[in-house]
């Protein structure tokens, strides 16, 4: 019987690009997908579509209704495109996308299911270097949420600890990308768009830090974007 | 304004003992309670009743399905008494009644209500005393909560924690029971019992530490029972 994994499957590239690297080193994958309430449900479809190219052993998909508790421009309906305009302002401060505690509440579901099945580590696609601004992306949240989980689980008390691996931590958003080609990841299928349009937006928060990653990767994004900000526009015609 | 707690009320005695220390020390209280597929609701009503008397600013309900991930006997459907039956063998081993990381998932909705409402304070009814079995009702494990709590939240790295308080953590039921009788709670509208019947069964391990709390206290429970155990009905002759 192999290792088992729960990988933290939102849909979105960085989780993607996690996923199959637990599945590279020869974790049997369980992916969780939470529901909490985001206005859209794109990202939660390209969850399953990879979670089936991946061949995970199972797809749990819980839901936690955020909307009860509010706080964040994600979970308010807006027409406009949730953005700061400016790629150098990305990160400076805490952005109003930011989820209350989403990733404390997430990494402890997940650690809820790895203890239920028995599982040897929890993947999360966090990266401290593009979100610096959200404070549960850095590498000393990820340490004290380790430390914390050994002492809250029959196995971590028993020195068996269930491992925290966030692999994406310290790389930057191009070598994720390069990480993803390697691991024959299908770009196609992931979505960071904040809105759930056909087409991403091109304009958000996480379209700019996406295709700006693509760009510096050297490689063309295939997600079909509505408009491309003008140094992509300049990237793809050379 | 007055500053603002975050109380875990799940309807059960001790959480409801400790939403009535937060009142007392002059908290605004909100309410969260976690429906978490329980095989009944009787704690959740009362969990809104308590609420009530309570003259809660809030109360959220947050449906979390944790049949989905599995794991404890408190999930399963079964016609017995949830009990090791021997009172001298509670706490020795971690029981089947254990939910997979309760606390930590729990601990981690308030979390993200506090950040979302802005609250000082979260508070748990957690008790390390009379439960012991489970890692995750420890002190260790509630300070080591603390410290991730702290890098987690946009409070935390400024300098300005919420803060995590277990008042019961060092207190056995009978001294709980006590405080409580010292705050007025309204102890028949709490529930321990694992079965969700009209009347408690006065045989499951949390039937047993009660009514053993109760009996240490001197204090007759006003909850009815479907049967008491030997000693408790010699204690209630006297």
């Amino acid at each position: 019987m192999g290792r088992k994994a729960v990988c933290l499957l939102s849909g979105g590239l960085d989780s993607c690009v996690t996923s199959f690297i637990a599945k590279d080193k020869r974790f049997d994958v369980y992916a969780l997908s939470i529901q909490y309430g985001q206005l859209h449900t794109k990202e939660l479809s390209c969850a399953r579509t990879i979670a089936d190219v991946l061949q995970a052993k199972k797809h749990v998909i819980l839901d936690v209704d955020y909307t009860k508790i509010g706080g964040s421009s994600l979970l308010e309906s807006s027409s406009d495109c949730i953005t700061t305009h400016d790629l150098s302002d990305v990160g400076k401060e805490i952005p109003s996308t930011y989820v209350p505690a989403r990733n404390t509440v997430f990494l402890s579901l997940a650690l809820a299911y790895a203890e239920a099945i028995d599982a040897d580590a929890i993947f999360l696609g966090v990266n401290a270097v593009d979100f610096s601004g959200y404070p549960d992306c850095r590498p000393d949240f990820i340490q004290a949420y380790q430390h914390m989980a050994n002492l809250a689980t029959k196995r971590g008390i028993q020195g068996n600890s269930i491992l925290i691996k966030a692999p994406l931590l310290h790389l930057t958003k191009s070598e994720i990308i390069q990480q993803g080609v390697h691991l024959n990841v299908p770009f196609e299928s992931t979505w960071s768009c904040y809105q759930g349009k056909e087409k991403a937006c091109g304009c958000c928060d996480s379209c700019i830090l996406r295709l700006k990653g693509f760009m510096d990767a050297k490689i063309d994004d295939p997600v079909a974007y509505d408009e491309y900000p003008s140094w992509y526009t300049h990237f793809k015609k050379k």
